[in-house]
């Protein structure tokens, strides 16, 4: 069923030299060097949601446009397996954060993008969860759109939902919770979002984005007010077989999350939906061990 | 009360009578009356997400586990089209809501859930969206867990997120929006949940699902915070061709709704995010022109 999709050459695009540069969204021939056979390139962008982590939660949307892209421009939170879904001679740029590298920043990949949409054709945007949850999909889109470059999205499942999901904690129920608030920690100037500090105020299921490293002053906002003791799950590789959770209370989550070591980029859910995650009965013991 | 089943052709099954009721989730063998043959039932729970409408959104996660199905169990919600990655002698009940018919409770439901499990093995729940997004997967789930059923969910994309992003509006957007709250309108005693009034309050993107029917009320709610001219989109048959959008701020939306003649279920969105949308310029040139 998924065979035709996961593999297919276009020979023709090996063998040419892409010149000059067009200027809008219409057709555009380009001479090749070694032929006279003409290549038509439809400059187009589409944004493409790759999902929280475990491939198989991969779209059939994502994999057709994965099969079609002629350049593939990746982050670092998309699982690497999900290539193989691309032509072998398709360009893959990696463009995520490297540590002690260059990384490109938001205007050079939206510069990419119009660059290579014009010179190769259909571009996909390959990011993780749903690039409308906090992946700055709409920048790029908005950016190509200026150029007059067709543009698509694919929406993926977010890790927002699905980590905390697959973990088995339901970011609502019925009696529990009428809702949920999906908040990113960390602002543009690197200050703890005010959000925050009005969803710890709020009866939503809480869940924080890019906030590890802020967790202690997001646990001094819940403690403001009056919820020390509501349950909190802090999940690192959620979907993988690496999946490495810390689950406690607001007053014992720092602690727990330095026990289980667990690293960046990790989910935090916060209510009492938490209670639901299997092993919520057993840590909850053990927290209960420890405080007594 | 299996009156819906729209496919059953399993002859080892129809002719064979189930003895006695296994309470644990070890293998079990029925002994078949027309044969010595043993089939050999595995009863399982898989929770399935089949997300916003669009049958290629739909993971391989997700075709997987209905490719595997002894029985599908499925909403009103999702696209029939996706029963076509079952087998063919999987029993396919339809369990949502039918105007004048009779309608499962969610009791009768899980009952079924947990008497199919036992009888057939397999059994995969198929929901709208993601099945943790007011979905009560979670209920069927705990109750599946009580009869030792083994159980595992597969998140979908979920309307809330998928449908305004798929329509060009990002529920995220740096700059603009920091957070987004989903939230169910209807509580369970019909009453219009506390957290819209508090979520129209807050900065966040509001999204509202099941919520049509309260849309006047819930514009009463944004207009006492002052939010009279935020843009709100209101959209019915998400991520379909058939897709319908109603555009304007929370003081013309009402009238937007009537005169585009959006029905349920449709998803609203509140916040400056709307205007991303591909027909925001336009409809809102008309809106000023109308008040003018």
């Amino acid at each position: 069923m998924l065979g035709s999709v996961t593999q297919s050459h276009r020979p023709e695009l090996d063998e040419g030299v892409v010149e000059g540069r067009p200027t809008g969204k219409e057709k555009i021939n380009h001479n090749l060097k070694t032929t006279t056979m003409k290549k038509e390139i439809y400059p187009k962008l589409t944004v493409v949601g790759a999902g929280p982590g475990d491939p198989e939660l991969i779209t059939l949307k994502a994999i057709n446009a994965l099969s079609e892209a002629d350049v593939i421009l990746y982050d670092a939170l998309v699982n690497k397996e999900l290539l193989k879904y691309a032509p072998l001679d398709t360009l893959k740029i990696y463009v995520g954060k490297r540590k002690n590298k260059h990384e490109y920043t938001q205007e050079q990949i939206n510069n990419l993008i119009v660059d290579l949409a014009f010179t190769h054709g259909r571009v996909v945007r390959l990011k993780g969860g749903d690039p409308f949850v906090f992946g700055r999909g709409s920048e790029e889109i908005i950016h190509a759109d200026a150029f007059n470059i067709e543009t698509a999205i694919v929406p993926g499942i977010s890790s927002s939902i699905g980590v905390p999901g697959a973990s088995g904690i339901p970011v609502t129920h019925r009696g529990i919770s009428e809702s949920f608030w999906v908040i990113t920690a960390t602002k543009q100037n690197g200050e703890l979002s005010r959000d925050i500090y009005d969803a710890a105020k709020s009866n939503a299921t809480v869940v924080i984005l890019m906030g590890l490293s802020k967790l202690q002053q997001i646990t001094e906002a819940f403690k403001a007010n009056g919820k020390g003791q509501t349950p909190i799950a802090v999940i690192q590789n959620g979907t993988l077989a690496t999946e490495n959770v810390a689950i406690g209370s607001i007053e014992t989550i720092v602690e727990e999350v330095q026990d289980q070591n667990i690293k960046s980029p990790a989910i935090i859910v916060i209510g009492d939906v938490v209670k639901f995650h299997k092993y919520y009965d057993s840590l909850s013991h053990q927290v209960k061990y420890l405080l007594n």
